[in-house]
């Protein structure tokens, strides 16, 4: 198996696929209302500033603030009270020296007004008359036209995912659709003799398809829309007929194979006949998920993962999530949360090799205890029994107990 | 206004509210390929072990472990290759003293075999025979029956959140239907007379409903189904109508009002009307959020929250879904994932006051460094232009530029 020579980090694995992809080029629009998790397709342009009027940040009365100039307890700045501001409305007049008018959080400034004193400085005189026991400078309590967004100004750049945040801004300025990446679609091949769909009944020595269903929603949750083809037997013919024909309906294909040193040949074989360059990286330094196949077919990615469940699962987050980002076009990989903990136990590990390692997260007194999760691992219950992965580096030989660990959230 | 006498904290105020709350009792069954991110409704028991049959771990020969005591690379053990066992199906054939058979990885160990030997730790020698090179133990390089999940077994509890391996599990047993609990229906007001659709061009003072939008995609992403009722005038009767007629539809109720106290007040005065207890908390120490109200109004959760888009999402992650989950069932809130950080900046604060600071993560050499995001707070697009939020305890007066915080992730 000259593929197993030499064995690429997953980092640099990852990068020989990454270069070969571009976006995919095919946007759509939306409605804003739907765009969370969504990809900007092209830069978004403010039509007009925010705040599009001066608005007052606290209850009390709209003035001039060089009426207030020297104003304090003892010696009150005394304002001629024209109005109230309606909210939602312009006031309809113009504050002339000397002059105020009541106004409500978020209210819009009249005009010739530049400050707002706060309700609590300020107590009732004469009737039609205020008090004013403290000075405002210019600006004071008040939301400048543009203090936000300027008109024309980018405020959304292409390549970013929406999250709430954003679907606030773009309604702000009154996009109620919005220009999004197409999400790529992937195909997903079980590959195998033993698989069998889960609604049958295995019979001796079959197990149910797990991997197209745990693959689809991974795709889904990377902004990918997953595209299954069933399970083909480890037959060349066939599994290569089922890949033509994904690779050609959908911007990338995921495999998943068995194990066995056979039909991760044949997988590699099927997969470099598919079209060029073919297979780029035929094995990862990690655990769970060595035989691991990076390609790229005319264009478009094809990843061959290992049969065993959590092993398709982990190696799919290492790579399958990034080229969907890639076909997505984000222009920055979102930050992977985390979890600190203290470590349990010791973990040994094989210098050189990375590996993932499903830990549960215990509450203690100082924050949380990464405990690994005993028993063979790729048991697919395992992982459902933990919160989170722990990675051990390929430069580490392993961790110490009581050793910071930083759990990557399942 | 007595409400602002007393400010509970954040935690505390959200605990008065919890302990009225009882979760949403209508579960439905729905396809597990859509069930990430539903919650259980009822315990999962498996109704077979995991693996169902003895598995090999590796690719090599099925033997008796016995047969290969004290073999070694000089004195090797000799035994008969009786056949090869395909994959997906049972061998056949039993193991008799002596005799071998090659099995792929995943493949069914035949009768009376009770462990694997490794490919690399055998070679050829006469035909139908192969040299052992080293001993193996009963099980090893075996996956025994229930060594996953044993039959009966309750594998995934009530009340849990499924992720990717939980779906895993679920079919690797062949539930292809999940029953998980329905998703509580959060009605969404907002209010303010200064208030218009996103579609609509906003007159002078005039903004547009930002609320209705986030709030949606806040209630959905904690497992919720959002129903929005549009914008409704700082009227009693109006305001009234509508919350009445959200609590009579939905699991609970969302208002959104403006800041201003007159607006506070109402609707205070409004949600006492709906229903008993009514009002519990009417105020949290927390910026931004301080005017929020905390309601139960006949069994049903009322949140009153501030207008401002930023105040409303924040306080909306602080109060709405740890009630989303309530209403779930959710045995376990979800780790709230967050990103080590150096903080750039002092960030003073009042003592006894929770503040939530937006922060932008730039990359350094060692890690990340947040850097507050500027400008006036309560603007959406300073929101969007952080990756998250710091918090700053109660019980500081601050954070120092240099500390290590925790960012939690937008």
């Amino acid at each position: 198996m000259p593929e197993f020579l030499e064995l690429l980090p997953p980092p640099v694995a990852l990068a020989h696929l990454l270069v070969h992809l571009a976006p995919n080029p095919l946007p759509e629009e939306i409605d804003t209302a739907r765009a969370v998790g969504r990809v900007t397709a092209a830069p978004v342009v403010a039509p007009h500033p925010l705040p599009a009027f001066p608005r007052a940040t606290v209850d009390g009365y709209a003035v001039r603030a060089a009426d207030t100039f020297g104003a304090n307890d003892s010696m009150p700045a005394y304002l001629q009270v024209v109005g109230e501001i309606p909210m939602g409305a312009a006031s309809g007049f113009e504050l002339a020296p000397a002059q105020c008018a009541l106004i409500h959080t978020g209210g819009m400034l009249p005009e010739r007004s530049d400050a707002v004193v706060m309700v609590e400085h300020t107590q009732g005189a004469r009737p039609g008359e205020v008090e004013v026991l403290r000075a405002v400078a210019a600006g004071e309590n008040v939301l400048k036209v543009g203090e936000d967004v300027s008109a024309g100004e980018e405020v959304i750049p292409a390549g970013v995912r929406l999250r709430q945040a954003e679907i606030g801004g773009l309604v702000a300025l009154g996009f109620t659709r919005v220009r999004v990446a197409g999400r790529p679609r992937l195909g997903i091949l079980s590959s195998g003799d033993e698989v069998v769909p889960p609604e049958d009944t295995p019979g001796p020595g079959q197990v149910r398809d797990v991997n197209a269903y745990t693959l689809s929603a991974l795709v889904e949750a990377s902004g990918g829309q997953p595209v299954t083809y069933g399970i083909v037997p480890d037959q060349e013919a066939a599994l290569r007929g089922t890949a033509a024909r994904a690779l050609a309906e959908c911007d990338g294909v995921v495999i998943t194979a068995g194990s066995s040193a056979s039909t991760r040949d044949l997988t590699a074989q099927v997969v470099n006949g598919l079209g060029q360059p073919g297979v780029l990286v035929h094995g990862v330094n990690v655990r769970p998920g060595k035989p691991t196949i990076l390609a790229v077919c005319d264009g478009k990615p094809v990843i061959g993962l290992p049969g065993n469940p959590v092993s398709a699962l982990v190696i799919a987050s290492l790579f399958v999530t990034p080229v969907v980002y890639a076909l997505l076009g984000l222009s920055r990989v979102p930050f992977q949360p985390s979890i600190s903990a203290r470590l349990a136990l010791n973990l040994p590990s094989q210098a050189g090799r990375e590996d993932w390692i499903p830990v549960r997260l215990v509450a203690v007194a100082d924050g949380y205890l990464a405990d690994p999760v005993f028993g063979k691992s790729n048991l697919i219950f395992s992982l459902a029994r933990a919160d989170g992965l722990v990675r051990i580096p390929a430069d580490a030989t392993g961790l110490s107990a009581g050793e910071i660990v930083q759990v990557v959230i399942l």
